[in-house]
């Protein structure tokens, strides 16, 4: 590639604010994500993937998937069912504390978090330099957690502050009430107690319960980890921001099992790989990667740092990777009375392992690689929409254009075209000028295309146009798929 | 490899009434299939992929989606959610009729389908050879569908007849009533009736309220499909033979959008390609495939055939291909308001596409591909068990075990699984005789163990060793990556 080939592409700054509406749109039209159901005017905050979509994540899946299992000798992989055992999730305390404190404007039918309510108003206060009074509601809000009755305490700090509502003004309160957050049905024919089930709202419960039947199936010793992929449920009354907080959504979770006195090691080492994973493997700008500790921990924590992503609407959470102690196992030995310890074969000690979590969101990671590869920018003069997505990322790998149909060019392509489809995805594409085709799939983030013209049918060779410099190369037709096949890895 | 390699291996017969049993056995010994949050004494007909159970099940679905959507150019693969809006269901006519009748026993308090006690009490005659009585019944039952109340014919069949429960022998019937089969919960902060929503009990329906989404995002004509892999859950009460009828079970399915009047044509190339795809692609014995043709064809369909196979417990369906007609998109026309024709641009045509389907379960399959693979023989005078899975299928692609641990040799080995993990799965084994680590690999039907001895030392070759016949063949080192690679097209 020569330098006046780079020059030939310019680069044009966009507004953050403008890339999640541009994303949005780009999605819908061309079938990366659609509103679920969307002929009956969609259901709240789920989302379908379209053909691009379902091969982009299957990719994300895939890499996490052979980073974690087949890249680490002592971590193997399951899948385990979504619907569990009901006692499953009192153990784990979903059924006792999975709740959020929500209250209801009796004028307007609207039903709110009550913290959040304090928080933007607390947020609103140190907007407006209400320095005393900022003080005065943060101290209150902080011996919530400690009150006998948190939910009469929310309901009063909402009252004395004579907080509104954010987006209706209006604040007709009731009293504030604990809602729990799990799906739940009826198993079996009779809709009674004893038949509730629950739709999982995670999926590490899945590989916690299988702690011994996975390590003696597979003859694992302390440390190893269990690695699963799979969809999970929250019936959450604040969902938006497109696919970043929705009610079905997929987890990427990775429970590391270690001797009590060695977790802090064990974390500090996943902290280092998860992180450069984001940036090496999945082509992430570093930039945008953040590291947020933990200062509030959740009781089984006792350590927890997350990965954040700059979205162009805020900085927020892809990935936990949390420090769990043994509270997961500990529960589950207690509550279904069986024994939960590991004995060490070579020192005959016994102990209940420590776990290291690394608990990564799929669809998060989805939104995060669309919009870090939204680039629009100048090719030749001609304005262009390109996803700068890594090519092992990408959904289609190569498009095959035939400069004409006629003249044998098609025909050529399209073997071209099968020969290729065995080892990964292509599109072929015959309509409209070349200009428009390159455009189409840079849209979509195709790294190569692989024009097929006269030049081809005489000497066997065909042009790669790489996506991000628009640079072209001839090179022979017996190479492509080994060309291709190396820049994927 | 020599005539007497082949002839060290004898197989022995095995009666198909002892293999799920050993299966069943094996799979939760090996880590393919444990039951369910099995330390609370698991739930209801759900069941968990441990470590190779989910390596087994992602190369099934790995190797299925490939098949549909890169190898056919005008079939475009999806993943809509699992949860709809629910009028999806109206629509599709699951809320009104995807009903079983049942039946409780009061003195019991078991539930039985009224139909099922019909059927064996019809079963019995037979075998006793009481054919006026027979004949009698079998008439009755003809009718009760063409009965004003189904319900009341059933139980009055059922009363007539004096039919008792198989297992308890009790016959204190109640009323026959209608159990719909899809799972509900509700979604939001108030349980009311507009917020119910359904686990989805296929996945069809998101191909169909997607179909212009796809088509105009995807650009593509008529004949075009649409393919699918993803969860669906129904709430059998008869459920059983291990994971072959699950309550959450995954689907493969391709809905095929054909010009009216054509649908007969793309029928029968789907029949074709997808019954030779079994046995072809996934290497199930051909004489175990059958096909069975619907006489009683579903409301919705012109045409219908199962492809069966032969499980140890029968001759049970793993796949349906049936021509739906337009029946499914002209009612989402009809309760969605949308227009669901297609335009042909060449010819100007307006129409709703007719479906062909082809609709296979995934973890059905994942149990052929264990009953079919499961083997007993001995091998120069030991038995062993093995899977004689397809390599392509296999979990574990090849293990590498050094034939000693010392003198360098775990290092080499240790060296080449590395090597080998970046392109499929590996396992390493340095743990016993290396005959019990042969039947170890054999048990779990991986094809190729490479075993690192002395020689690989100082000449740098090794040996392979292959499953079926246990004949061995030297090898160079380099080679082993590629030699094993050949061998999973």
């Amino acid at each position: 590639m020569s330098n006046s080939d780079q020059a030939r592409v310019q680069s044009v700054n966009l507004p953050p604010d403008k890339v999640m509406h541009k994303l949005v749109s780009l999605a819908k039209r061309r079938g990366f994500i659609y509103p679920s159901s969307e002929i009956y005017e969609g259901l709240s905050s789920c989302f379908d993937y379209g053909p691009l979509g379902s091969e982009l994540k299957k990719n994300i899946k895939e890499l996490w998937w052979n980073t974690m299992t087949r890249r680490h000798q002592n971590i193997v992989g399951i899948d385990a069912s979504i619907l569990m055992n009901p006692r499953v999730w009192e153990a784990s305390g979903h059924v006792a504390s999975f709740n959020d404190p929500m209250i209801d404007d009796r004028t307007t039918k609207r039903r709110y978090r009550a913290d959040h309510l304090i928080e933007n108003h607390i947020e609103k206060l140190r907007r407006d330099g209400k320095d005393e009074e900022l003080q005065k509601v943060q101290s209150a809000y902080e011996n919530v957690a400690s009150a006998e009755d948190s939910n009469r305490a929310l309901y009063e700090l909402i009252i004395a502050e004579k907080i509104k509502a954010p987006d209706t003004g209006s604040g007709d309160w009731t009293e504030v009430r604990q809602f729990n957050l799990m799906f739940q049905c009826n198993m079996g024919a009779v809709a009674d107690k004893s038949s509730i089930v629950y739709l999982r709202p995670e999926t590490a419960q899945g590989i916690f319960v299988n702690f011994h039947n996975v390590r003696e199936s597979s003859r694992m010793r302390v440390p190893f980890g269990i690695a699963q992929i799979g969809k999970a449920f929250r019936n959450e009354i604040v969902k938006g921001n497109f696919i970043f907080r929705m009610v079905e959504f997929e987890q990427m979770e990775m429970q590391y099992f270690v001797k009590p006195g060695t977790q802090k090691g064990a974390f500090e080492a996943w902290r280092e790989e998860r992180f450069a994973w984001y940036s090496t493997a999945l082509g992430l700008r570093a930039e945008k990667l953040h590291w947020y500790k933990h200062d509030k921990l959740a009781h089984y924590a006792d350590l927890a740092y997350d990965i954040k992503y700059e979205f162009p609407f805020g900085i927020e959470e892809i990935e936990g990777i949390h420090s769990r102690t043994d509270f997961d196992l500990k529960q589950h030995q207690e509550y279904s009375g069986k024994n939960m310890e590991y004995i060490d074969q070579l020192t005959n000690e016994r102990f209940i392992p420590y776990v290291v979590e690394t608990s990564a969101g799929c669809d998060r990671l989805f939104l995060a690689l669309l919009a870090d590869a939204y680039r629009e920018d100048v090719v030749d003069g001609e304005e262009r929409v390109m996803l700068k997505l890594a090519p092992k990322v990408a959904p289609v790998k190569a498009a095959v254009l035939p400069l004409m149909k006629k003249g044998g060019m098609g025909e050529k392509a399209a073997q071209l075209r099968d020969e290729l489809s065995e080892s990964f995805l292509v599109q072929y594409d015959d309509a409209g000028s070349i200009g428009k085709r390159y455009r189409r799939q840079d849209e979509i983030g195709t790294p190569f295309c692989i024009t097929v013209d006269h030049q081809s049918l005489e000497e066997g060779t065909v042009t790669v146009r790489f996506r991000d410099s628009a640079a072209q190369e001839r090179i022979d037709l017996s190479r492509v798929r080994e060309f291709i096949c190396e820049k994927l890895v």
